[in-house]
C-alpha cells in the first residue's frame, strides 16, 4: 500500500515533458518534486525557490508569473517564490499538498502548460545552490541504536548503551549558524584535545577528523511555547528530508564532552543536501516500524497505533569517499557504507513529540539531524569511528592509501534514495563536502 | 582606575536632565544608557528601540527624527531604532561608542536637545519591553568554578571537577527559540524522568524546577565560518551584558543528559532582563582575573595580558523569591542569594575565543550564557539545587514555607547592579519569571 496517493502525484507511471526526469536512475522524476533555492551562476541574481525536475529547475517566480498554477495553489506558490522556504512552509500540509498536486500537473506529459514552463526551468548544472531555509534551531539526535551501541562500546565497554536510551529519543542542540549547503568547504577545525598520557592539553588541528551520515528532518508547522504537539499529529508538522553530515573532531569531542556534551567538536559545519524531499512524495516508502521482543513498549506520548504500520520511512543511504589522490587519478569514488533510515530505533514522530514534550517552541525551518544511521552490519557503520573501531583498524582504499579519520582534500558525499517494485524511485541528491586545510 | 573614560561618559559627577536618572540607587543613570525594545502597552504599536534614562525610555527613532545627534551618530541611531539591535550590533564598536556619546551629551543637564527630546521619552510603567535581538544562536558555558564543583560533587562526589574544567571553558549550545524576556510567565515543563528504584520511567510535570543565576553576554560583531577570534580583540566582538535565567528541571536533566548533555530540561524557556548594558558602560567596573596559585596557566589562545588587569567585570549578583503565598499577603520577596560575576572562573573574552578556536560563526545577536554564577560561599550559590543540597535541606522561608524546589507561583527575580566608590552605581534592572502549573 502506498499511503495517500489519492491525488495520483505518485503513480509510478507518470512521466514528465522535461525528458531527463524520465531517465532510469534520475533522483528527480515528476513523483519526486523537492524544494531547493538556487540562482544562476555567474550573474548578479538573488536566491529564489525552485522545484528539481530531472537535470533542471522549475523556478517558482517565474511560475507562477507565467500563470501556470491553480488559484488554489496560488498562494502557496507566492509563499514558496521567495530565497527560501519558511514561509511556505508555516502555510501547513493542506497548502504544501495543493502545490505538489499543481506542480505535478504543470510538469507531467500533456499538460497544456509546457510552453510557458520551459521558459521557468534553469539547468542545474547552470545553478548555484542555497540554503533552502532559514534555520532558527538545529537538533541532532541519536536515533540509531547500532551507532549508539557501536559508540558507547568504544567509550563504555561494559555499559554501551545507557539506560534511557530505550525510553526516549536523546538528543542535544547544535550550532544553527554553521549549518552548510553542499558543496562547500569543511574547514579542518583548529582545537584543544588531551592526548593519551599528557600532562597538557594539545591545540592545533583535529587529528581525528570524522563524518556522520545523518537523515536532516525539517520542521514545517510552528508549535507556540508552552504547546505540545501530540503524536498522532506530529507528522502534519514536518515539512521534509534531507541528507545531513554532522561532521565531527573525534579528538575534540573526548575532551570536551564530559559533562555538558558536545560543542566545538560539532558545530565548525554541518552539511544538508540542497533539496527538501517533501514528507507526501515519501508517502509510497512508509514501512512498519519494529521493536526487538526484549524492547520496552514506548510511553504513551510516544506511542501511536500508526507507528506499526507507516511509522518508519524506507530510505537507503550510502557514504562515499573521494580521496585528493583519486581524485588527481580520475578514480570513481570508493563506497564507504550503507544503509537504511527504516533501521532507525526511533520514528520522525517520535522524535517531534519528544522534542515538544516540555512545551519547547519549534519553528518553521527547523532542523532535526536524526543521528547517524548506521545498520545492524558492521559494514554499515556510519562513521569512520565505527568502520575503523576508533583509528585502530585503518580502511585499505583500492588505490592502496589508509584512511583511519580523514585527511585535507578528502570529499566525503552522502547520498539517499527510495525505490521498491511498484513505487517511482525518487532521490536525494548528494550532501558532499571537502576537507580544507586547517587555518595556520 | 576607570578604563577608557576619555569621551567623559562615565564621570560620576554628570547629571541628566531626567531628573529620575538622578535618584540614588536608579538602575539607569546618565553613566549607564543600556538599550531594549519596546512599545507604549495597549496601543496598537510596533516595537522599536530605546535607551532607558531613569524610570523614561528615550525612543531613538523619535529621537533621531528630532534631530538630537550629530551626524557623526546618525548612522548608528538609524542603525538601532528598529525593532531589535541586530543591525547596531554589526557596526561595531567605534559606532557603539559614537552613539553613547551623543546619548550622553544629549542626555546630561544643560543639553541644547533637552526639549524636543521630551517629546521622545515614554515612561517605564507604561511600557511593554520585548527581546532586544534576534538570537541566531543561544550557547551556555559553565564558568562558574564554585557552581561546577559543588554541581560536580552532588552527582560525581569522587570527581567533583572534571579534568577538562581548569583548560577551557565547558560550554553547550541551548535553544534559540525559547529565549524569553523578563516577565514572561514559565510553564513547569512536562517531561520523562526516572524515579530511584522505578522499572518504568515516569512522564509529567517536573518535580524539581530550578532556577540558574547566570549572565547573559551578546555577540555584537559577526566572524565568518572558518575564521577564529583572537583573544586580544575578542571583546571587541561583545556589544554588552545581561542577566539570565537558565531555567532547569533536575529530574528530567538527571535522566537525559547522558551522554549528549541537557536537553528538555533546559530549553522550555530562558529568561533573560530587557537592557542590554554595553561593554563601554562598565568599563569602570573591569578588575583583575586572578586565578589560584595552583590552577593551570591559560593555553596561549585563553591568554593575553589585559586579563590581569581587567579581564573580569565586578558585577555585583542577587536572586529573590516571592511566593504565591508572599505577593498575596503583601511580603516582601526574600533574597535567596547573592554572587559576584568577579568570581568566575573563565573571562567573556576567553569564552568568545574558545567559541570560535574551531572557526564556528558567531552572528550579531548571538547569546552566551555564563553558567551559573556561584561564589566561594555556601550562601552565594545561584541555584536551589545547590542551595538545598539537591533539595535534602528545604529552605525556610521568612513566612514558614518551605521550598526545595520551584513551587508554582513562585516569581524568581534575578537582579545585578555595579557600585564602588568613585563611579556612578549602574544598574541592569531585572530578570524575573513566574511559574505557570504544567498543562494537563
Amino acid at each position: 500500500m502506498t499511503g495517500s496517493a489519492h491525488d495520483g502525484t505518485h503513480d509510478p507511471k507518470l512521466r514528465s515533458w522535461v525528458a531527463s526526469a524520465n531517465e532510469p536512475g534520475s533522483d528527480f522524476p515528476v513523483q519526486n518534486l523537492p524544494f531547493g533555492s538556487f540562482r544562476r551562476r555567474g550573474r548578479d541574481e538573488t536566491l529564489r525557490c525552485g522545484v528539481a525536475i530531472g537535470d533542471r529547475i522549475l523556478d517558482i517566480g517565474a511560475a507562477l508569473a507565467a500563470g501556470a498554477f491553480p488559484p488554489q495553489a496560488e498562494r502557496a506558490a507566492a509563499a514558496a517564490a521567495g530565497p527560501v522556504l519558511n514561509a511556505l512552509m508555516e502555510l501547513g500540509p493542506g497548502a504544501w499538498s495543493l502545490l505538489r498536486a499543481a506542480f505535478s500537473h504543470a510538469l507531467r506529459e500533456g499538460s497544456p502548460h509546457e510552453r510557458e514552463l520551459e521558459a521557468a526551468l534553469v539547468p542545474m548544472a547552470a545553478a548555484e545552490l542555497a540554503l533552502p531555509m532559514d534555520v532558527g534551531d538545529y537538533t541532532d539526535f541519536y536515533a540509531s541504536i547500532y551507532h549508539a551501541t557501536a559508540v558507547g562500546a568504544l567509550l563504555r565497554p561494559d555499559e554501551p548503551l545507557l539506560p534511557n536510551y530505550k525510553w526516549l529519543p536523546v538528543a542535544y542542540h547544535g550550532r544553527a549558524s554553521t549549518v552548510v549547503i553542499s558543496g562547500s568547504g569543511v574547514r579542518r577545525p583548529v582545537g584543544q584535545t588531551m592526548p593519551s598520557g599528557a600532562q597538557t592539553p594539545f591545540v592545533g588541528p583535529s587529528k581525528r577528523l570524522d563524518y556522520e551520515l545523518e537523515v536532516g528532518i525539517v520542521v514545517g508547522v510552528p508549535n507556540a511555547l508552552g504547546d505540545r504537539v501530540a503524536i498522532e499529529g506530529a507528522e502534519r508538522h514536518l515539512f521534509g528530508l534531507c541528507l545531513l553530515n554532522d561532521w565531527s573532531a573525534r579528538d575534540v569531542q573526548g575532551w570536551e564532552y564530559r559533562p555538558l556534551g558536545p560543542f566545538l567538536a560539532k558545530n565548525f559545519a554541518t552539511t544538508i543536501s540542497p533539496w527538501i524531499v517533501t514528507m507526501e512524495a515519501l508517502e509510497p516508502y512508509r514501512a512498519g516500524w519494529q521493536r526487538n521482543g526484549d524492547d520496552p513498549q514506548p510511553l504513551p506520548y510516544l506511542d501511536c497505533a500508526d507507528l506499526r504500520t507507516r511509522g518508519a520511512i524506507d530510505l537507503q543511504l550510502e557514504v562515499r569517499l573521494e580521496t585528493a589522490a583519486m581524485r588527481a587519478a580520475g578514480q570513481a569514488p570508493v563506497q564507504l557504507s550503507r544503509s537504511n533510515f527504516r533501521d532507525c530505533y526511533w520514528t520522525v514522530s517520535q522524535m517531534l513529540a519528544h522534542h515538544t514534550v516540555n512545551g519547547c517552541a519549534l519553528r518553521s525551518g527547523d532542523l532535526f539531524g536524526s543521528g547517524t544511521q548506521s545498520g545492524p552490519a558492521p559494514e554499515e557503520a556510519g562513521s569512520l569511528l565505527e568502520l575503523t573501531q576508533a583509528g585502530r583498524r585503518p580502511l585499505v582504499l583500492p588505490n592502496g592509501e589508509r584512511r583511519a579519520f580523514l585527511e585535507d582534500g578528502d570529499r566525503v558525499m552522502l547520498r539517499g534514495w527510495c525505490e521498491k517494485r511498484g513505487a517511482a524511485r525518487i532521490g536525494f541528491g548528494e550532501a558532499s563536502g571537502t576537507i580544507l586545510p586547517a587555518r595556520a
